[in-house]
């Protein structure tokens, strides 16, 4: 598993060097012999004497960048001007802008869009609150919540630095589904305000999309949310991730000629994600599966659980297996992992059923290198985008949203997700299926159509029966 | 005060009618005979027997529209079909949307926009939260807040029914400053609920507008917030209505050849806007103000004042003043009303000092009939837009914060809000300026970069000093 140069580690190195010379030739040699490698190359300004050349490289990381700059200015008559960073440019100011659909040209759209023409609008919505998902953004808004606990990989880096990983999902809802989402970032990691702040300011908005919030508490603030609210509430670390492991891993299973009622799953975390996982699993059908976590299986026998490995340990592990997660993965059929790099060995992988399934989904570095999960598995998945069946929540979050706001739904239901994952499933035709084709691209035409309609679909089976 | 056809009452109806017959012709008296204005005629679909027009109509009220309906439905050979109010078309779905100014056009830029290029974003504001300003959208955004209870003139209706205002007002701030504002309505009008809820949401934004919020509820939200935050606070309601006022007094004054220092200014209102305004006219240099409300003047010697009423009774009626407004008025070289319709008569304002100012500012129906002022005073200013002199918050808000913003100003203070007032008041030239022209329009080209322009100096300075 070798890291390769990847854009998202993209540095522009402006230099200045002889236009007569041979230079511009040993520039690509100079970058490839420390592994870089050269995406564009742009003369900016050409002289008689002098050219300026704007050299773009992607790198591995911030040191292998350096040691690209390095060679560049170390090739002869080449002088080093500006550094920059192709990801920081783009984030500058910011990746997303409030937008006016409403002309403001003249006095005339003035006094219909603001006073005194809204006052009638205000008014429509005052005697009928419900007009607000016709008359305000309500209708086709999402606030992306977070308290910056769990941010990506990165931990609990707080409210600001989570700021650019919401901007993007809330431009992933639009780029996918265009839904309108907001970031809130909260300065609080306190259960009760994130709990009470945010059904403070529900009213602006159509769902809520909970994100990068820590485990045991995004369950609590969850579950409390769901109670309190009356719109949806959906934390994408735990069903996003849920929903594309679930479809992923019904084609998997089409692909060995298995049912999910009677696979052996031996699990790795017990965290969100984790959690959220095995719950839809069980949810789909699955009936046996074994979590581990680092203290190794979950079991009733095991002491010090909380409500969560209580949970667990009550409605898994039917033979009340508590060894460690390397015999838990022995017999298996499927290995899910979202948990922590290098867990596993090829031998541990060979040790499993015939036909296994792998999803080694921790990031960047998963459960088992995934070139050895090959020798001796029928299918691997990871959360990667150098691999394939790249298990990603793109897949799902916008047109799950997109489904849940032209219902008008007031919930979140396990069968809508189920059947989300159903239909995310099935954009892979009989055809495409194959043990490297479990799961569409993200960039897959109409993805999101295919879900929103499946969601849309039983939530409003689920309007109709509460009216 | 004759009630004028609007385009904010506009409405679009329907017909079908003979083709060959004269039915065309009689639709503009029937509706020119109850009172409408034809403001569009167009022909949606024509047969040789029967054509189809669309006509939209300016009315009063709902009531008038109705009218309107009925005239053009008695027209013979006319069938009315489908009426469409054009606000609410306009209103329809929201008026404002999220756009993402990143491509995510592939995979490459799904990369650097989101995972794994957005963690180095994220660490590098973990590293340094000041680099929030400079790599999220903290640079441009502004939260418009608002309880809901205290909407244009519609008083208490919520934060669903608000949010039409708070979008239009978004949509104003991108219009007139490129501001990002986003609408947040909360659902609760406890003081410290609202305090603790903007506090906890602000790391994602750069500055905090607050709007109808009723008073007195107000003054301690906003100034517990400044207190908390360190980004800038500003309740449009006071501050924004107190610049415009204070640059047109400049400008009344200008035109009488009086000074501000030497009026005797009689005001009425001592609610949010009116507390706002005096504060902000003695930082300015007033000296001789009385401020009455509904139980007359504000004095020392009256019982039962609140903290607010308290103050003024402390700081202004010098000589103790006990009686009602009229007496106030009465000898005033200015009247400032931002209370009630129809307390003042002409009488009223021809027992004021000679070259009165009248600011009659309560909507829509102003504290004088400004048709009857006129004949008795040298300048009159309302908030209504089918008036010379409108005061309207449109002026200063964009401008002051986009001066706050490109200051990366953590607080607001008075002598910002006076430089926003001269630079406002500045834009009208010594040759242009008139009894009818003191203050310029909101369309008027660069208007909110004037605002900034000064703001921004001002909060320059006031950063400098702090550093």
């Amino acid at each position: 598993m070798a890291t390769l140069p990847s854009v998202s580690y993209s540095i522009t190195v402006r230099l200045e060097l002889d236009a007569g010379g041979s230079a511009v030739g040993s520039l690509t040699n100079a970058v490839e012999q420390v592994g870089g490698m050269i995406t564009a190359l742009d003369v900016a300004a050409a002289g008689h004497e002098r050219i300026r050349i704007d050299v773009t490289c992607a790198a591995r990381d911030t040191e292998h960048a350096q040691a690209i700059v390095d060679a560049l200015g170390s090739v002869d008559g080449v002088t080093v001007h500006k550094v920059s960073d192709r990801t920081f440019l783009m984030h500058l100011g910011g990746k997303i802008e409030m937008k006016s659909k409403v002309p403001l040209r003249n006095r005339d759209e003035l006094s219909m869009a603001y006073t005194p023409g809204v006052a009638r609008v205000s008014q429509a919505i005052a005697a009928n609150k419900d007009d607000a998902r016709r008359l305000t953004i309500k209708r086709n808004s999402v606030a992306v919540v977070t308290d910056g606990s769990a941010v990506l990989g990165l931990g609990n880096i707080g409210p600001e630095a989570a700021m650019p990983v919401m901007e993007g999902k809330a431009a992933l809802f639009k780029r996918f589904a265009d839904i309108d989402a907001w970031p809130i970032a909260l300065d609080t990691q306190d259960v009760d305000e994130i709990v009470r702040t945010v059904q403070l300011l529900a009213p602006g908005f159509g769902g809520i999309n909970l994100e990068d919030i820590s485990a045991p508490r995004c369950f609590e603030v969850e579950a409390r949310l769901r109670e309190l609210l009356d719109i949806p509430v959906f934390h994408d670390d735990q069903h996003g991730t849920a929903i594309v492991v679930l479809a992923a891993l019904r084609n998997a299973l089409r692909v060995v000629n298995k049912k999910l009622s009677e696979v052996r799953i031996a699990m790795s975390g017990a965290g969100a994600a984790g959690t959220a996982i095995l719950k839809l699993l069980m949810h789909a059908g699955a009936r046996d599966i074994i979590v581990s976590d680092v203290h190794g299986a979950v079991h009733a026998g095991r002491e010090n659980l909380d409500s969560n490995l209580q949970w667990i340990a009550e409605n898994t592990n039917p033979t009340g297996y508590s060894g460690d997660l390397k015999g838990a993965v022995a017999g298996a059929d499927v290995f899910i992992g979202v948990s922590a790099p290098n867990l596993l060995s090829g031998e541990d992988i060979a040790e499993m059923n015939e036909d296994s399934i792998i999803f080694a989904l921790a990031n960047p570095d998963p459960e088992v290198d995934p070139d050895v999960a090959h020798l001796h598995a029928a299918v691997v998945a990871t959360g990667r985008s150098d691999y394939p069946n790249q298990i990603n929540n793109v897949l799902v979050f916008p047109g799950f949203f997109r489904g849940l706001l032209d219902a008008q739904s007031h919930n979140v239901t396990s069968d809508m997700m189920v059947a989300a994952a159903k239909a995310l499933a099935d954009v892979v035709t009989d055809d495409e299926l194959g043990p490297n084709y479990i799961i569409p691209s993200v960039f897959h035409s109409d993805l999101s159509n295919h879900v929103a309609n499946a969601v849309r679909e039983v939530a409003q089976r689920g309007v109709a029966d509460q009216d």
